[in-house]
């Protein structure tokens, strides 16, 4: 009798041991990833897909964690707005600059973000690569999120951190596809994500290389903007990691075109997913009127045709976020 | 007695099996190469790197194969262009296309290869990303080398084929960054060099997504050019993977600006190389004046005063070309 109590207790410790996403409540959500996992990971399964072809993509900002109540790194440039105004007193009569100290979103988000470039430019262009990577940082150090108070880099969901890991411990190497800028995310992936700057693709302007007193330097301009966002997001993938997705994970209409490019078509077996902001009580609730970025209507209507898997944050997510080192 | 024996003949079969880099002869390049990897990954040495910090780039055209009589893309363009010009009859009037058909290659890269890209533009622009693919697989199945008599992706150099080899397998991750296309490159580079496309930078246009009945679609356009030379290199680096790499191999003029990236001020241990073409007899013979690209002339002055390492290829090379599978 003893023995069977034991090896039920053992199972038992086996089976909890063994949930690779401990945060998701059971739902068709968990189960659809542990499935699309196992099937295509079983060497012989006619649904296996090789190693070197187990790419699996992220959007970031909605997705990894949150883009309210602004994208973490439009938060940032008006801190570094901010701060370098003092420098910078020309800014003060532009009147763009005006309408971001106001906070006046709408102003920077008016005629596809063209104020916003204009921040970015002036925050983040004629800065070497290291300055830059210091500035966020630095900043990263020491603002904290509006409504969590915490460090933006700790507001990170926790079930999102278990998918990546429970991917990569299956051969699945993680990317970041994310419309905000490569050079400000790379600063911290590596630590937060465990995805280093390599797997990273991102909005990127070209930088330009030149000795400063006989060290090489990578100065940022504003010149060859790519954005990664919309439709040029599997423009990114084919330019940065050069095939197709097997997995892709988004949560807007800007991740639509990622989506449709990982799964319709393809030879191989491949996953969609959109987390569906539903939980105004642990983080934010919005789809067709989000409060800043983040627009999901178009990926949502279609999400049952496409197979597209769809999170319900508030009934599908134990926890939202990870635990923050400062509690 | 017998154990002194088999102990040498033990010792002298390891050392044999051992040995990484057989192809190249005992030289200071087969030595230097040896002794950084084992600084760099021996735990506790103060020169250790990180197994994430190790990243080894390439050139590819005089680094991993030949650049002549053309690099390799020229004349699968070449080919291209003569392949399709009974369908497309207006090319016929084109001075550049006429220079091109006559083997001008002065022609093509005057004004900064202004007529080579126009034949690359040609060629390769308004395919879809598999088409394109699917015309390099093609077109390397049939062409050969006018002088080595294989297929081009069986002229590889042997001895960086062990290179590749053995970094990896000291955990470095070995990435292409080359002037030649990208998409060209990662048709084959995994198969040839055992380099997955993600590992692949080369120089790019964007490409255009749309729905082609229905399905996703990446169609080449020449808009965004990005050229991954001279400059470029480090820029490209910098974009692509976010990190200064911590071993670069070159072999022209072209490749010294990321030779100086990777080795000057970097806080880490470094390591510069390039391939000195010496041997007319098994490859060819030049730096000051290339028959096709490749000028090597700045590099090779400032690489004793840098400390970069410079294969002579007719010395340092026991083989040059990997095993073909047609002898």
């Amino acid at each position: 009798m003893w023995q069977a109590t034991l090896l039920a207790a053992l199972l038992a410790s086996v089976s909890a041991a063994a949930d690779p996403l401990p945060s998701w409540n059971e739902s068709p959500a968990k189960t659809a990833i542990l499935a699309f996992v196992a099937k295509t990971t079983t060497a012989g399964s006619a649904e296996f897909i090789p190693p070197a072809e187990r790419i699996a993509v992220f959007d970031n900002d909605g997705t990894l964690w949150p883009e309210n109540p602004l994208p973490f790194q439009v938060a940032f440039a008006l801190d570094s707005l901010k701060e370098r105004l003092p420098a910078n007193p020309a800014w003060k009569s532009d009147p763009i600059v005006q309408a971001a100290l106001k906070g006046d979103l709408g102003a920077l988000l008016a005629d596809h973000d063209k104020g916003l470039f204009h921040v970015l430019d002036l925050t983040h262009a004629g800065m070497t690569t290291d300055e830059f990577a210091a500035s966020v940082a630095a900043w990263l150090k020491t603002a904290q999120h509006p409504r969590f108070n915490r460090p933006y880099d700790e507001c990170v969901y926790q079930p999102m951190l278990e998918v990546l890991a429970y991917l990569r411990s299956n051969g699945f190497k993680t990317y970041i596809v994310s419309g905000g800028g490569a050079d400000f995310m790379r600063v911290w992936s590596e630590r937060v994500y465990g995805i280093p700057p390599e797997q990273v693709v991102g909005s990127n302007s070209q930088t330009k290389f030149e000795m400063r007193s006989g060290i090489p330097t990578l100065v940022k301009t504003s010149e060859h903007l790519f954005v990664d966002d919309k439709a040029g997001k599997p423009v990114g993938i084919h330019q940065f990691i050069g095939r197709r997705p097997a997995m892709c994970f988004g949560n807007s209409d800007g991740d639509q075109a990622m989506l449709e490019y990982t799964t319709i078509g393809n030879p191989r077996p491949s996953f969609g997913l959109f987390v569906h902001h539903t939980d105004a009580d642990r983080e934010y609730a919005y789809d067709a009127q989000p409060k800043s970025s983040g627009k999901l209507i178009t990926a949502l209507a279609e999400a049952p045709k496409r197979g597209w898997v769809v999170v319900d944050m508030k009934r599908d997510w134990q926890t939202v976020f990870a635990p923050t080192s400062q509690q």
